[in-house]
């Protein structure tokens, strides 16, 4: 067991790499060269353009005022700087509200660390129990719950404050749920008009032998929402065409390449292999061969619409229709409209940036047996991934690599690189599988069939929370794999499984602030170095990029990885609310967490993320449910330990605590919860009058006729024609509103590609 | 263990007794006197009238015509004849569909006895395990799963058949869901216009300084429906004004007694005190006294009346809101209103008869503190119960009546009168419990607010099966205490549950058998009989009874008591599919029970039940879902009993059961379950585009603007002046329609007493 010593130590160590890491960011962000990876967030809203020609060429890349060197934590105060309403202005509720996490971190720790380091901290040392007993310990177990001697009446103490931080945890999760709450329906009151407002999606339409897709949703709805009823849009299943549409860009990707490296060096056209990956094959001209291919494409892609457009085999049963009132569209998002609730399944339309395109058409039945599926098969990968795992790490040994390929033998057979290439494998395949899981986790997601990437978002996150809780916390503190913990839970009775974990939680403390220094403090600092995406940008940026269009699209913003990101900062709370009370030593590096992931996501959602979605906060209740899960799995743990500590008759009292938390959840969600899933008549009433007062002689139609389109098509026309822009022109420009933000933010996707997204600063340039 | 031959025995008991109570029944139905005990609902349907006047006066009491009695079975085929829509249009959809809960047990259960007894017996039969070992063993335990030997193959067929009967089930219960959806969408399309298509109750409507309840209301509909909002009524708390109501009508049953004392008897004017129950007291001449008190109580009333009306304490923050259409109504009733999701809370309105007046006004916190509440006392009566029977049970012994009582002691001390005493009193605690359980679950869910009383009988009948489920089902078979079992269960493993219930499964199947056959057979055919009724009408009509209006009132048609009904309906569910596969020969048993209890229930439903309210089956997914558990308890349960027969590797395969009948369950719930608790715009935009084009100059405002009124109101009015008749003719008989038996059918409640119910008929007599 670590002595405190041990933990000064690797505290140290930790500490001085996140500062290299923030050192070397003050370094590389304040390069000229470097400008487009550090600030992509101000290109894409056009607030800052490439730096000026003029000037030395020396200066377009490095910078050479050695003061600004000196302020290298500039950026701190800088990302605290921008007041919160100003950040949702900038950057989106999402972005905000996302930060607003780590906050609630700090509000439930802080006054919980003062709370515990002047209660229990002293109450745990003043005992002598460890000093006599003639087990081996460590200064942080002195501190710990450990320290008390059995049926000592000093564990009231901890019961009292497990009562205490489990109102204080309530209090601070209810405050915030209020705020987010009232933010959110602030956001979306205080909104420009947006198509999606006006529109539901529709699936599921029933197959009618007489009449199109088309007809049949006019009628349906021209017959039940007569007076609201507007227009509609149907849904084409462009997958193939998407499909030519991106072959089409990496070719041009490829063409722009040569011509570039042509461009350069004139005397040589260059040339190119047809078979794979260039390596093999006829030699041809590069430039021709590749000009000819997007030649054809253009051809195949022209034709594939054609037929897209006339075939009404490629309309799916689902359409978004729109209605002239929010209030009309409020009500049939809803409400049920068919007396078979399989059909004519009305919910609200995602933002046009937000729908996956691909889930649009799948029947009711399916989505039943694919939910089944992916239940089971997220069982089996949280509890038997390790199978798979072990059989490839016996499969990749050195005998089997030599054997498979002799050829690499004399190298293999070096001393030092064998010894090193043994105690790397075995790690290799687990460490593959983890950074691949959350995109598993995605791709799960998405075959069950949800519409919106915000969802999938979310789905994927609450996935990747269970995993972390049975394979990282669990799994720490019982040694062993997850299936072979849930053999034990299996074959342990209800009563013993939360004592068996809570004894093992003392002396896990010190793993776990290892655990967080390296994962937390660390990656934090690592993550706003960005060391990947300034990589990518500078490869592309020396190979592909030709125009300023180009080098926007080298650019990779990113987003903030909802999927990925809030799992961590779970698995955070869960440490905090578990060992608050039971080693609250701990309970200062979850805060130094918590404040220093404050500083640098605010820094980044300032300055690079690009979010692809605005779903004005509708993940906080996942992340308020997740916390209460914390909460309730701290108290049941604490149950168990005290059980075991002959503290029996307080056992009793704590009963009563997971019931209260639970009442409490439920409160909440009937209380705040339909502020984030409905969309109250009232406000969509006071929306509709005070729009029709200021703008009688609105075009409604103008504004929705081609709002959800699939961006295959709007992609195509915009890199041909540019007409992106007569679209965005059209929006039209009535309410003034201080929201400046928001109409240049583009509507860009993932899908949509990043091009569409250039056209304001493109327009200020040339 | 009971042998064949003991269950023969108890068999022929219970047969017997059924069959006594057949020929009790069919003796006294026939008799004229008894007439409004047994057919009371087509008294009330206004179809039948008293015994007519003229005639020999023996022959008004008795029925002399002996050819009747010979045909004593005959209302069997009577019960059986009415086909079932029908039965819908005679006693609602609600009845009829409870019916089909036992004609589900046979369609499942017939199907199931018959494989059974085909395969599963002879496979049993024909091992020898019993025979060989040293265990006594009874002929029933030789058909019995028991008579297998450890590790056979035989277990196969087990499997296969667990496999086969869950299909079976869950084919059944898909096809029932199907038809009773479809049979409440039909019946609910095809009803006459009523007030509650059109009307949604609004609660916790938020307190303002400026505007009344009443202007608030209306305000806020008129902006936020202002197409569709139509009328609305407020409701008052009228719980005082309905207590004088009560309190007036008891006086008035005590006058008319006295007044009928005298009638009879001329010579002496009756007299009676004026104390306690009138034992001690003053003497007073009663007629003048009980009719002195109730002029007294008018004016009370009259001014209490006035006070209601006038003091806007008294308006509550809740009203019934009315729209133009029925699309309207089913807009707001499935729409959130305002931007707080715990004020202007909107639901369907129940049908007026089915308010549950009091609880209108209670505010949301305190409804959700209200659940924990009930929640934490429902937990503690269903383990805990037994320790107050307990104490009650030691202090009423014999000493301690002799203590309390001392002139009681020379009876008690009685041989004869002790010993009875001494084995009757420790039951009788328990036995008063059980009797009050219905009682006390059906006040606890008043306690928590529901507002119809249709949803107050589902709630209990939910926690009724649970107790019964964990008292009846699983006490029964490990011996012991709720407590003792929880308590077991915690300090057991999660997979040992299963199996320490699943062992002791074969060895309780007679104690089941007899269990069915006594609270089953016998407790059906006692149902028909009706014996307290009997009693009760009989002693009313001979002391309260003066005109054919009083004679009406001391009828009690009863209902059919869904909470207490469908639980023990359940419980037989439960026991078939649990020994469908491990001990079949009690599938007949339960085969008897549901033939049976159809036949008698079906009689009483033409003959006696009079609903209170009409639901439209909304029970439906309640009884779906209860069905479900119990097929999942019993795949669970022979999980267990087969991994302790070393039949090892059959278990895993049983794994895959009770995950597919709960995804068939989540599978039912979205595709049926939306049509019992939304109401499609579909269905409401036709009717309403159906009655505009019938009936252009339709008056809406007299048909709604009375319909939710408080029953104290009506009542009083009712009783003082008919206005009730009015009110009826205000009706519109406008949609020529076959349905004429709802027209007929009064909308009485309980809480408004039979009063108005018999206005058609009255005014068919006099």
């Amino acid at each position: 067991m670590a002595t405190l010593k041990d933990i000064e130590m690797a505290a140290a160590i930790n500490f001085l790499t996140a500062f290299a890491f923030f050192v070397a960011f003050a370094f590389l962000r304040l390069q000229p060269i470097n400008d487009r990876v550090y600030f992509p967030k101000w290109y894409l809203k056009g607030l800052r353009s490439s730096p000026s020609r003029s000037g030395a060429v020396v200066g377009r890349f490095v910078n050479l005022d050695f003061r600004a060197y000196l302020r290298f934590l500039k950026w701190m105060p800088a990302a605290l700087q921008m007041p919160e309403p100003e950040l949702i202005d900038h950057a989106g509720l999402d972005s905000a509200v996302y930060l607003r996490i780590y906050f609630v971190g700090l509000k439930i720790f802080v006054p919980i660390a003062f709370l515990a380091f002047a209660i229990i901290v002293p109450v745990n040392w003043t005992n002598g129990t460890l000093e006599r007993s003639n087990l081996t310990y460590s200064d942080i177990d002195k501190l710990s719950i450990s320290n008390i001697p059995l049926g000592s009446l000093r564990f009231w103490t901890h019961l009292v404050m497990a009562y205490v931080f489990t109102f204080w945890t309530c209090y601070v999760l209810k405050k915030e749920y209020e705020i987010v709450a009232s933010m959110r329906l602030h956001f979306l009151a205080s909104e420009k008009r947006r198509p999606d407002q006006f529109t539901v999606l529709v699936r599921n339409v029933p197959p009618d032998p007489d009449e199109s897709v088309n007809e049949l949703v006019e009628h349906f709805f021209l017959v039940n929402h007569p007076e609201h009823y507007f227009t509609h849009q149907v849904v084409y299943n462009a997958n193939k065409l998407s499909d030519l549409v991106k072959e089409k860009k990496k070719i041009q990707n490829r063409l722009d390449y040569y011509q570039l490296k042509y461009s350069r060096n004139q005397s040589k056209r260059p040339f190119s292999k047809t078979g794979f990956l260039g390596l093999c094959g006829d030699k041809v001209d590069a430039i021709d061969f590749y000009a000819s291919k997007i030649e054809k494409l253009s051809e195949e892609i022209a034709s594939e619409k054609e037929k897209i457009m006339n075939n009404p085999k490629h309309i799916m049963p689902a359409a978004f229709v729109s209605f002239k009132t929010r209030w009309g569209a409020a009500v049939c998002a809803q409400t049920q409209q068919s007396r078979n609730p399989t059909i004519w399944l009305t919910e609200w339309a995602p933002e046009p940036r937000d729908v996956f395109w691909d889930n649009l058409a799948i029947p009711y039945v399916s989505l039943t047996i694919r939910r089944l599926i992916i239940a089971v098969a997220f069982f089996f990968l949280t509890f038997f991934f390790m199978i798979p795992i072990a059989f490839v790490q016996t499969l990749a040994n050195i005998e089997g690599i030599e054997k498979a390929l002799p050829f690499l033998k004399p190298i293999i057979e070096l001393k030092g690189i064998k010894s090193f290439i043994q105690g790397f494998l075995p790690g290799i395949a687990l460490k593959i599988f983890l950074i691949f899981l959350p995109t598993i986790l995605m791709i799960m997601s998405k075959f069950e069939g949800f519409i919106s990437i915000s969802f999938l978002e979310r789905r994927s996150a609450t996935r990747y929370y269970i995993f972390q809780f049975i394979n990282v916390f669990l799994g720490s503190i019982i040694t062993g794999t997850a299936f072979q913990q849930l053999n034990n839970f299996i074959h342990q009775s209800a009563n013993d499984i939360p004592k068996t974990i809570g004894v093992s939680i003392p002396m896990k403390a010190t793993f776990f602030i290892t655990y967080i220094m390296v994962d937390g403090w660390a990656g934090v600092a690592g993550e706003i170095l960005r060391l990947k995406p300034l990589v990518i940008y500078h490869i592309r940026n020396f190979f592909l990029v030709k125009t300023e269009k180009d080098r926007e699209e080298a650019m990779d913003p990113g987003t903030l990885g909802f999927n990925t990101g809030e799992p961590q900062i779970q698995l955070y709370f869960l440490l905090g609310l578990v060992y608050a009370v039971v080693t609250p030593v701990l309970l200062p590096f979850i805060i130094v967490f918590f404040g220093l992931a404050y500083v640098v996501y605010r820094h980044q959602i300032i300055n690079v993320y690009n979010q692809e979605y605005e779903s004005a906060a509708a993940f906080w209740p996942d992340v308020h449910g997740r916390i209460i899960v914390a909460l309730v799995v701290s108290q049941l743990l604490l149950m168990g330990l005290l059980s075991t500590k002959e503290a029996a008759q307080s056992t009793p009292l704590l009963i009563a605590l997971p019931v209260l938390t639970i009442w409490f959840h439920i409160f909440c969600k009937g209380r705040y919860e339909p502020a984030f899933v409905k969309y109250p008549l009232q406000e969509a009433m006071m929306k509709d009058t005070l729009e029709r007062a200021k703008e009688p002689n609105l075009n409604l139609k103008g504004f929705l006729e081609n709002a959800y389109i699939h961006p295959v098509f709007v992609e195509e026309d915009d890199s041909e024609n540019h007409a992106a822009t007569e679209e965005e022109d059209k929006e039209p420009k009535l309410i003034p509103t201080k929201r400046q933000s928001r109409r240049n933010t583009p509507l860009a996707s993932k899908h949509s590609g990043s091009l569409s997204s250039l056209l304001p600063e493109a327009t200020e340039e040339h």
